[in-house]
């Protein structure tokens, strides 16, 4: 059986209980979460979120750059006013170079991605930083509250990272 | 009080509960979801998913174009070895147009982003059909499972599309 099969079987499951089908389009909490995709982030159950809630933007590391396009959909076509970026310990970010991962890529799949910038990075802290500043001095994105944290997959907590 | 401190003392409840420490850093059940950011969608609950199992990578109309870097390093670093694309009724990329949120931006931001695709789309069964058969012919995803499938946001299921 596929994964996705057993996402079937999941689902019939969910839906048969599902009662949020009256929920609008915009976030009812106006906020977006810009975090990473890592399988350990449960990002509903660690931040408390429900159905409608929070847009939830995931992609490798939780950088911020390659979620420009959707942070401005966001805000400007559905109403979200905050966003908070979440970044982890042990991120598979921390463990690669772009240099290593090109040359992978060229070595196993003959491509040339040399135009591709992985974003990974080797100061998790700083990492939440750099992020948090680039929405922050983006003119595409709105001057509004932008927290960032750090995930820490081995405690379930989220700690603050002074910006 | 802003979301990020609520969001502060929801998790300060799910890590008193936490049990979850031990996981490794790729994914358990091999397989990378591509969904929307949509607020109403709970991938981890509506696909059955815990902790340690998929990587989730989002973005406004979950469009793969858009999660390629992500996929690239789920697949060459973290060893998952199938993919399952999630769009949605009801979403929000089947209300704009690139010229209409390019006017928009130039005339609230004051700024020209007629370099950026926002990728929304008119027809959401073919959406996923594009998005399926953008990995499936790029020469930098590996040749492996890829399901695509809507979510309705009206009674929770999701309906398998046939590419």
């Amino acid at each position: 059986m596929s994964v996705a099969q057993e996402f079937e079987a999941a689902n019939a499951n969910y839906a048969s209980a599902f009662d949020k089908g009256h929920l609008p389009l915009p976030p009812a909490r106006k906020v977006a979460v810009v975090a990473c995709m890592d399988a350990r982030i449960d990002v509903f159950r660690a931040l408390g979120l429900k159905e409608g809630d929070a847009h939830v933007i995931r992609n490798a590391g939780g950088r911020t750059s390659d979620a420009l396009r959707s942070v401005i959909i966001s805000q400007q076509l559905l109403g979200t006013r905050e966003i908070v970026v979440i970044h982890h310990t042990d991120c598979g970010m921390l463990t690669f170079t772009d240099e290593h991962l090109r040359n992978k890529i060229k070595s196993e799949l003959k491509q040339n991605v040399d135009q591709i910038a992985f974003l990974p990075f080797n100061d998790l802290k700083q990492s939440v930083v750099d992020d948090v500043e680039a929405l922050r001095n983006s003119p595409l994105v709105l001057d509004v509250p932008i927290t960032g944290y750090v995930f820490e997959v081995e405690t379930g907590k989220i700690v603050k990272v002074d910006v």
